[in-house]
């Protein structure tokens, strides 16, 4: 049996790193990597060369298990053998017909995305991995364009009080930028429609902003649920406040398969410092912000608006490890002696597989 | 008495902020600020119109005394009254035919970076301000940059390694990143030519790296003084060693009026990793990295140099709070109720005043 790694057309990361084929290949399979598929997030094709079979695009597509962070071009997947076996993640709560699609060119495909979030699943989560890496460097990118300093500073020329950091959606993303903002020595302010969050936020030293009356989210396998109209514009009184008052503010609020809820609207921004910057993780679902552009910086009133989903991408390195960290913890469910073995009674395995009946 | 603060031509920063504005009033002094002068520095006219009158730039020009962070193009020099008091910063220790032009348009002038680096000055000392401001920014660009985190991991995904980050030159600078870097959570090593710089960077949590044999630059104040060829061969060796398993690699190293020195010639990038990065601050003196290209980032086998010596003006609004807080204080020196009173035997004084006979 053999997986292929294809270089990511429209991504600097690559789905498995030389360490983690390592521990694939005692599962009892080959691996085939595309050449310079490592190349941008700092992987030679000569550590690849090491543990795997460094070869052509042709070579990789024909293997019988494909696993790539973002879906294969469709061209690509129509030249690919009946059966094969692609992972990756199709994002198929965006857009379903993906599956059709997938049925119809007669593929299997696991989607990552559709892993469900347990306790035992933690470790292939791959979205709370990209998440993490993604809240990270939201804070990094604020912090650069701040024309400020982060910590407070007591200097022979005078003192500078710290950047006031809020931080909209306490899930791993921004979990993850209080975590680093705080280490920066910022004075952090967090807010989130689940009250399970305050604990976490205090814990990391930040202040947890409370807005009552959110809905019920017990059901949701850890992912925000719609809320009220009437919630949402309490919520919108309440982070108006406080933004007028932050030099940053970092929105992770996504809603799984449906338009991000608007946090900023233009009047909250209206009443911001010229100077302070916004980054809107949730970019790519419509934003946070009402001014934001995925995949652009702009400038309103001399805010700095920073709008993209995909921050995981922009430190590859790293991101590519974890990626591919999970990967293995995966692949451990279904590979045995190099032998395919998907057992649909599996919870995770069911969820994931997303071309069944 | 009036002084003028023009808007730079070349730099987001402007000389004094409405808060120190306020402050140099209680001197007896009239403020005359340039339109859009604080805009790219957050500092809008409404908020200098509080305390100054903003004005255009020809009535800026025609005020007794007119501070600037660089100094104002030769045109406009040119057209200023005779006597009128000009204070920036003109480097003559790099060209001082700046002295005779000075002179030769009849003005006089108090160049910031002759303030001498005594006790008594550090509150004036704006050389220090900015290179505090660049230490800090320098590993903010350099962490933007890298394809890893910083900090150590522990996630569900496996552990990450913090990052490696060695610092060459512990002057101010140098420290601040050293202070950075920490709060970020990377392994941090520094090295100095200065014995005394041991103690700061040891106490900053980093590891300092000794090169024996330097030469004696007790007498230098404060400054980094030229080094022995001998001494420079057994640095970089030393450097090599440490470069190969850096991942970040910010340098610092100006020698006051000279070329800075390579301390990163070729052959030790060559030694580097992919993905790596270096923060070169003495690029506007030829850089401490060979292949350094000032005001550029320039990728060398996979490495990301960035050469950037002027990282301060990248923070304008703290930058410009604590280049006015060091005006001020240098101000009081010589503004006694409303007049200029230069006592030539001032030791600062003295120093700063570059058109005195």
């Amino acid at each position: 049996m053999n997986i292929g790694i294809p270089k990511e057309w429209n991504d600097p990361r690559v789905a498995l790193t030389p360490p983690t084929i390592k521990k694939i290949k005692e599962l009892g399979v080959e691996v085939l990597v595309e050449k310079d598929a490592g190349i941008a997030s700092s992987f030679s094709d000569a550590d690849f060369a090491e543990v795997a079979k460094v070869v052509d695009r042709k070579d990789v597509l024909a293997a019988e298990v494909i696993i790539s962070i973002n879906p294969l071009p469709v061209a690509d997947m129509k030249n690919l053998a009946p059966d094969t076996l692609v992972i990756s993640q199709f994002k198929p709560f965006f857009d379903d017909t993906i599956i059709t699609q997938l049925k119809n060119m007669k593929l299997r495909a696991f989607s990552l995305d559709m892993i469900p979030r347990t306790t035992l699943a933690q470790s292939m989560d791959v979205l709370s991995s990209m998440a993490s890496v993604a809240g990270y460097k939201a804070v990094l990118v604020a912090a650069n364009h701040l024309p400020r300093y982060f910590p407070m500073m007591i200097t022979a020329a005078g003192s500078i009080r710290p950047a006031k950091v809020l931080i909209l959606g306490a899930g791993v993303a921004g979990l993850q930028a209080i975590a680093t903002a705080r280490r920066l020595g910022a004075q952090v302010e967090a807010s989130d429609t689940r009250l399970a969050a305050k604990e976490e936020v205090e814990s990391l030293g930040a202040k947890f902003v409370m807005v009552e009356g959110a809905a019920d989210d017990s059901g949701a396998g850890g992912y925000a649920v719609q809320q009220s109209e009437d919630f949402l514009r309490r919520q919108r009184e309440e982070v108006q406040n406080r933004a007028a008052k932050a030099d940053v503010i970092i929105t992770t609020a996504q809603v799984r398969g449906r338009k991000a809820p608007i946090l900023l609207p233009k009047d909250t921004l209206d009443k911001m410092q010229p100077g302070s910057v916004v980054v809107d993780l949730a970019a790519s679902t419509g934003g946070n912000c009402e001014m934001t552009k995925d995949r652009e910086i702009v400038k309103y009133n001399g805010i700095t608006i920073v709008g993209d989903s995909d921050l995981a991408a922009t430190m590859p390195q790293d991101a590519s490890t974890l990626f591919a960290n999970n990967l293995v913890n995966f692949l451990k469910l279904f590979i045995k002696e190099g032998q395919l073995s998907l057992n649909m009674e599996d919870e995770i395995i069911k969820g994931a597989y997303i071309t069944g009946e």
